[in-house]
């Protein structure tokens, strides 16, 4: 079901203290079997771990944003965190610039940007300047830098080039009047030149935003002119933190995120969650860090990753692999006596599709308060006859609030 | 999914003449296992009616409120009539006038006031004057009434104070500019000064309505500082009626309640259901009321109270014991040949929680044109599969409408 989306006010309003909650969400979780008749990746995995959480708790399948939209990694983290992501709506920029430490202002505009190769008259002959490595990132943004920071000082604006990894770098301008609805530079296909920056919104800021943005673009590209591949570049998702309602505020509940990739950490930042560093990548060293962060977070995020990417690779054993060794973590979760442990995906990610998908999310609610379904197995099928049904992923959170003790009653 | 809250103006639109409506409600009606793999109370009662209603219509679980959020009973009943409790919040004070037969103008404020023990400075010593019985609760009234009416007629305000039950009585004042948004005296403690009523609306209203609560509130507790028990008091839930939509107009259904609490008439009444009185305060004295109003009504509300007093008491076999008085009342109510009867609860009462709890509620509509689902007994793992899925309690009532004939066909 998913009738309403979380109301923050009401939420800021019952919370109260209780115990704690994990949500550990396998990237791209959902799956579909690869033959007719055959399993999913999940129903495929051998999982008694999670399996005897869907038998104690309960199970049912997320919407992350609408029922038949694919949802990008940005929405649907959104989404599971319990903000709409189609009322609160992200540029790629920010989310870029957040992934990588880069503290925002309320007077940034922040933009995607990308390294990429051009013929002699400026149409793209690769999108992605041929995958150049980090190291070559690093150092065309400090070149990028020391040419273009003090660019645009004489209109009081600051410009920062940092890097991402490979052919991906983050440009934020910082200066008073800046903002509109700016457009994408890349034109999305080789052959072709980049466009300007435009304004959508008809404001002052807008034009001003776009005009400067257009200026650096230039500026930048000449300074990059003599490069062997990364001789030009583009500009996606130019867009401002939105300042979104602060998930501690909301929910009453110091949260921690516990991620690898800069994409998660900068979503969870832009909501309020604290980033808990640690060493390594793997689901087990998450749990160390989770183990150490215990006493001093209510809420901890969890993200795994690989489960995503060997989706998109088409890689359904290696998924299944995955999946089995994020079973093997839960009892080291459960030795922690959370008052409620969600085990769900952002979104679908079949390895027969080799992409996101739009299909709902397996997502599992274990509590010691829960109320046992029918499910006594954790995957696709099972879960669509559970005990939380066809639901929106911004209920999560209050659902697991209300399992975890954390909401006062309504009404006398 | 439910994905929509009941649109009032559609209804109204839409309504036809139809077949009879019950809405059977047992309160706190969804339990839990008391032990892990266990049965919870309506799932151990023995339901042969319920059942077979259970099998010949349609189940699911509903949301009262929102998902994870436990519901206070008068938010509840709220969202069962299809008033979404988040929009329409009704205060306490309000509830109790009108579940004690005192009929509310639009210039009244009313107040949940409760009876407290106090030392001699004045410190909450007992929040309940020792729970006093409802015999001495009308003595005190009387005098308070005798001693505070016209206390505020200086103002063009009149007062009414008029006994509930055991310590819990209700303050009513009348008169042209009262309003705002007041806070309570109670201090929710013992040990603890009683507070004073403030306004946090910042409105002339508020601000004069403070200001004579607390008039009232010194004289009141001057009136009885000599009793033995009840030498204080405080007040609680202070509002002003809403002025909700009426049920007979949305619907064009004339609506009857028949309840034994106060709690429950009241907020019928609210909506603009008419109250039929009767004798007893058993489920088939309940029946006999039906049977006797069946010809003068088209919707029938009846409210039963123990399973929820059980489930408070922690007495999970008496629970079940209730249950199963109803089941046995069911052939009655079908003897009647009602269109549509919904069997359902407010909200969830486990008795191993002894509280009110955030779990759906267990829900089944049978109706003579009703698509038969899977589920063919009544109990909460059972409703998770059923044909209605998990829904808001809000639309409850519009699917008992389209079943008992009474919606007609939108568009050609």
């Amino acid at each position: 079901m998913s009738s309403v989306f979380t109301e923050f006010n009401l939420m800021a309003e019952l919370h109260q203290p209780g115990d704690k909650i994990v949500l550990l969400v396998m990237d791209g979780l959902g799956g579909l079997p690869m033959q007719a008749g055959g399993l999913t990746e999940l129903e495929t995995a051998s999982t008694p771990n999670l399996d005897r959480l869907a038998a104690e708790g309960i199970t049912g399948l997320s919407i992350p944003i609408r029922p038949g939209i694919e949802p990008g990694s940005g929405p649907a983290h959104l989404s599971l965190f319990s903000y709409d992501p189609v009322r609160y709506e992200i540029g790629r920029g920010v989310l870029e610039a957040l992934g990588i430490g880069f503290t925002l202002t309320p007077n940034d505009i922040a933009a995607r940007g990308n390294f990429a190769s051009a013929d002699a008259d400026g149409f793209i002959t690769d999108r992605r300047a041929g995958r150049i490595g980090s190291d070559e990132c690093v150092r065309l943004c400090a070149k990028l830098q020391a040419a273009t920071g003090d660019l645009l000082a004489d209109e009081g604006v600051q410009v920062f080039v940092q890097p991402v990894k490979e052919h991906r770098f983050v440009l934020v301008i910082r200066g008073k009047g800046l903002g509109g609805a700016l457009t994408e530079t890349d034109p999305l296909a080789t052959g072709k030149h980049p466009l300007p920056v435009t304004d959508s919104s008809g404001s002052p800021e807008g034009e001003r935003s776009a005009r400067l943005l257009n200026r650096w673009v230039e500026a930048a590209r000449q300074a990059i002119a003599n490069e062997p591949k990364a001789n030009s570049l583009n500009l996606r998702g130019l867009a401002k933190d939105p300042g979104l309602p602060r998930f501690p505020d909301i929910y009453g509940m110091r949260a921690a995120a516990i991620a690898v990739y800069p994409m998660y950490k900068g979503v969870a930042s832009l909501v309020g969650m604290e980033i808990v560093e640690f060493e390594g990548d793997r689901p087990s060293h998450a749990i160390d860090a989770l183990e150490r962060a215990w006493n001093d977070f209510d809420f901890f995020f969890i993200h795994v990753k690989k489960t995503d990417s060997y989706g998109e690779d088409g890689n359904f054993a290696a998924k299944v692999h995955e999946i089995e060794v994020v079973d093997a973590i839960i009892p080291r979760i459960l030795a922690l006596q959370p008052g409620a442990l969600i085990v769900t995906g952002d979104h679908s990610t079949p390895a027969k599709m080799r992409s996101h998908s739009f299909h709902p999310v397996p997502t599992l609610l274990w509590s010691p308060r829960a109320r046992p379904d029918t499910t006594t197995t954790f995957g696709e099928r099972a879960c669509a006859g559970g005990g939380m049904g066809i639901f929106h992923a911004t209920t999560l959170i209050p659902q697991a609030m209300g399992h975890a003790g954390r909401l006062k009653r309504i009404g006398a």
